[in-house]
């Protein structure tokens, strides 16, 4: 058997042993996860400049070192995101349903565990300890492969992680790294069939589709956010002004900032001299159509490449289109199925958006930047979910769960 | 574009419409669809007998040709099917969770279509039918591609199905047929990401491991059942008898049928030369374990093979273990997932054998034939899911469908 199997052997033994310790037990695991941290900032933070050296060495952009770098403060915040979660109620065994059939048998459908949970992910650290605490609140065994980028930092706080959940009688093995920089290891943990119930990537673009295609155990994309605003003609403007600020620049880089701005034609000449104004006085770049160009004609020409861009930084593509079917359409036929919004006085527009527009997440008068596990007062997130199946949207502990059926008899056969 | 790309992307236009169609529409529809069947019996019938005398020439076995062949009973049933899943309750547009946040925000998580379902599948005819009527009831559309020994059959219901459901309003190409006999054609449709939503696989292990190993789009694994009867040294052992005989003869092809027995070693001597009696005057093989065969010498020596094997046949493995803890561990070592049963009157072991053994349905004392959505009373089944993400055990129309989170503001924006 190879390396990463093995770890995931190790790990399938653990979440039974997860599953079977209890709420308490799970609450005080995660709980000494927290302490562990703080006790260990300093190897931690050791460790993390080991890999920040590195990744200056190597000549990484600004933004990315930021995300690379932890601090005592960041360390902190880990350690309270696991109290946190440890504070949440737990979800293993609620029943969600129960019914008694003619023949007297009992019928419940119960939530249990995944089992074993996998996180690839890229080079923030801090996922690390929030995946870590989430999929053992819900019961599992995490096994995690973030990037090689933040190894040194990854294994100082798995480390950290498996001694303090053993001082809790939670195995060590219900937190496990794949610490082999080899790419091949990642493809390895997602065709373990049979040890791995559900693998978790969270990334940019590119490794999402690479788990995608390679993975043969169950998958739940995330992330990718190319998401719109939509201002119908029945729109409040100045609500559709404010909505657009925020929902790009209240913080760019994130999956649920819009991308694209889409504008019916019967108020473009009204509304958009001034969004594109305001826009670049917060230094967002605005790129149009030929019809807004039309209205506001120094602005960059957009064209079929900005429709699928999401740039994830202050640029914003602008659209008019001719009517509310047209933008339904341009969001349906380019979006990622994440966070779309309307902006409308018009209920029955509203209702047609809201009915027709395939995503996780439709809005009426309100901001993207809503979509997020916090925010929907789940109280932790492991990511935002962009398919269909399972999860859709924000998914916090529920999400990371499944269920079965229980059916109690007293010798019921079939007849 | 490839062919079946465009068959996906007319599904998919498709699907907008079924789901936009309304309750009443869809239910018009799919009772459209079984008078269809009806009326058309026998262009129905010549086209099947097409498939059954190519089948009959290429020496096909008999209990093969036996499930593809129709008769104007068995085409009744599916017009039957038909109309009870038309009279089901529409569970399109259902609130799930409703809250409000502080803010002013509402939030509802309402249960949408998927949009287009694939299905792939072997001989059996009449799941060309069963399906497209659950997935246009479910509000979405279906792309089906059937075994290549049933094309004209599947061709001639298929355009029965397609201009039934015109008479409703609703689209023919909510159900389209993949008739490329081409094996290609469905690799096509499993990596047909952005136009297919899910894809359900139903057919023998070879089968359902091609399309997880190949696809790229949302998959849910159905139907492989090595399910076991696990009889504890507290069992009523005339209770277990009954529970054995049922779960093996009542219907030995089938996924929820029992393929192996596993028998505490304190009741081994008092059960197991009973129920090898009754076993074989109905047919059945038994193979047993050496202790098995200490106690009844003339069984055949069963071994790993066999405890890895869904005979779907009157073949039976048995297996003594020395306690529950090692029954359990036999199950989740070599099962399915799928259906597994304790028969005990020790409430304790039978809590941990319920807890413990990780399956889509855990019973305790009943049969393991119970696993079936019309038994489970949800009126239909379009298979039965042995993976954990999304569905588990019998899925019916609830879960043919997703949700969507809809968000209701007054201009509210992230601060």
């Amino acid at each position: 058997m190879t390396l990463v199997k093995e770890l995931a052997l190790r790990a399938k033994e653990a979440s039974g042993k997860v599953a079977a310790a209890g709420p308490e037990a799970r609450q005080k695991g995660v709980l000494a996860m927290a302490r562990g941290l703080e006790e260990h900032v300093s190897k931690i933070l050791a460790a993390n400049e080991e890999d920040v050296a590195a990744a200056r060495e190597r000549g990484v952009r600004p933004e990315l070192l930021d995300r690379l770098q932890l601090s005592e403060r960041r360390v902190a915040e880990m350690a309270e995101g696991l109290r946190q979660v440890a504070g949440l109620p737990d979800v293993i065994g609620e029943v969600l349903e129960a019914w008694q059939q003619k023949d007297g048998l009992w019928i419940e459908k119960v939530r249990v565990p995944f089992g074993v949970v996998g996180m690839v992910y890229e080079s923030r650290p801090n996922v690390t300890a929030d995946a870590a605490g989430l999929v053992v609140k819900a019961g599992s065994a995490a096994i995690l492969r973030g990037g090689s980028d933040a190894l040194h930092s990854n294994r100082a706080i798995v480390t950290v992680l498996r001694a303090s959940l053993e001082t809790e009688g939670i195995p060590a093995d219900a937190v496990i790294l794949v610490d082999d920089p080899d790419r091949r290891a990642v493809d390895e943990l997602l065709t373990a069939k049979g040890l791995v119930d559900l693998v978790i990537p969270r990334g940019g673009a590119g490794l999402i589709q690479h788990v995608v295609e390679t993975a043969t155990v169950p998958v739940i994309e995330t992330g990718v956010g190319n998401c719109h605003l939509y201002v119908d003609q029945a729109a409040d403007l100045d609500m559709a002004s404010a909505l657009t600020i925020n929902a790009k620049t209240q913080r760019p880089g994130v999956c649920n900032a819009i991308e694209t701005l889409l504008v019916h034609e019967a108020v473009a000449d009204s509304f958009l001299p001034g969004i594109v104004a305001s826009l670049r006085e917060r230094g967002v770049e605005v790129r149009g159509c030929p019809r807004t160009r039309a209205v506001v004609p120094d602005v960059v020409p957009a064209g079929e490449e900005d429709w699928v861009t999401e740039y994830l930084g202050l640029i914003l593509a602008v659209r008019v289109v001719p009517d509310l079917p047209s933008a339904i359409e341009h969001i349906n036929r380019y979006g990622t199925h994440h966070s779309e919004s309307i902006v409308t006085e018009d209920k029955e527009a509203a209702e047609r958006f809201l009915r027709e527009v395939d995503a996780a997440a439709v809005y009426h008068n309100a901001s993207t930047r809503f979509t997020d596990g916090f925010q929907f007062g789940f109280g932790a997130e492991i990511g935002i979910s962009t398919q269909k199946l399972h999860a859709r949207g924000p998914m916090g502990l529920k999400e990371l769960t499944t269920y079965k059926y229980v059916i109690r008899g007293r010798g019921q056969v079939r007849p």
